[in-house]
């Protein structure tokens, strides 16, 4: 098997209020969006990210649990990195302002960077991290350097 | 904020069996690897998959389900596409050889592909897809195009 995510596909209750946040909040440009079923957006080199209709993944996928319920949030944090701490300020105050819930303010962080937390509409975590142990090179390549302790976050 | 993810983070339960999974058995190369904290491997171009430890996660994100609980699986697919029908099936004996579990068997789809399902150690689900509407351009663009339906699997 490749080394390779081609699709990270998350279950949404409203495949339509996910486009609100994501393409008239974020301004982000769809890939490919089926109005009430998917919406699919470029997140890296050869990665989209696809808001699936959550009732259609159980369907095919079998018994999901929510996207955030009694047990707490699902154990995913989808991690986007910055170039430094009053961008992380910035992304979580435009990530709130687009209809996001900060949920963890940026805050220095044991690993060596500094970085904040946000959900989207359904609850799933973004982190907004300032990491300059993690580089992503010209061609994609991505070295993580251990700044102090390294935590799952980049 | 920019249409990028550069960390995909999943919370497992044990780094060094992730280990022993992805690297052992499947063969994938570590970026960074912390024994018993975290395991970063490259995913895509500009992103990582870290697997981190859910205590970890926990303290500093918050309250987090479980991979697989009672409620069913995390409400996410990590997508990865092959060329063809015979290759998923023969993906999916080989992440169960490597101690994965088959979910859902290779099946022709709605959507105009064939794909499977497996869960890594934690349960988290891999779709291996054929999906001839997804292309990855050699810049690392995805197209996808509608062939019958679609749907969140790519």
């Amino acid at each position: 098997m490749r080394q390779h995510v081609n699709v990270i596909t998350l279950g949404v209750a409203d495949v339509e209020r996910a486009y609100t946040f994501y393409v008239d909040g974020l301004g982000w440009v769809p890939t490919l969006h089926v109005p009430g079923e998917v919406l699919f957006l470029q997140v890296g080199g050869g990665v989209v990210l696809g808001l699936w209709s959550a009732s259609a993944m159980v369907a095919e996928a079998g018994p999901t649990a929510p996207a955030s319920g009694e047990q707490g949030r699902a154990p995913i944090t989808l991690g986007h990195n910055v170039a430094d701490e009053a961008e992380v300020d910035a992304v979580l105050a435009a990530a709130a302002q687009a209809g996001g819930s900060v949920l963890v303010p940026g805050a220095r962080r044991d690993w060596g960077g500094y970085s904040g937390y946000f959900a989207d509409p359904d609850g799933y975590r973004w982190e907004i991290a300032h990491n300059p142990g993690l580089v992503v090179h010209p061609d994609g390549r991505v070295t993580i350097g251990a700044v102090g302790e390294t935590d799952g976050t980049g």
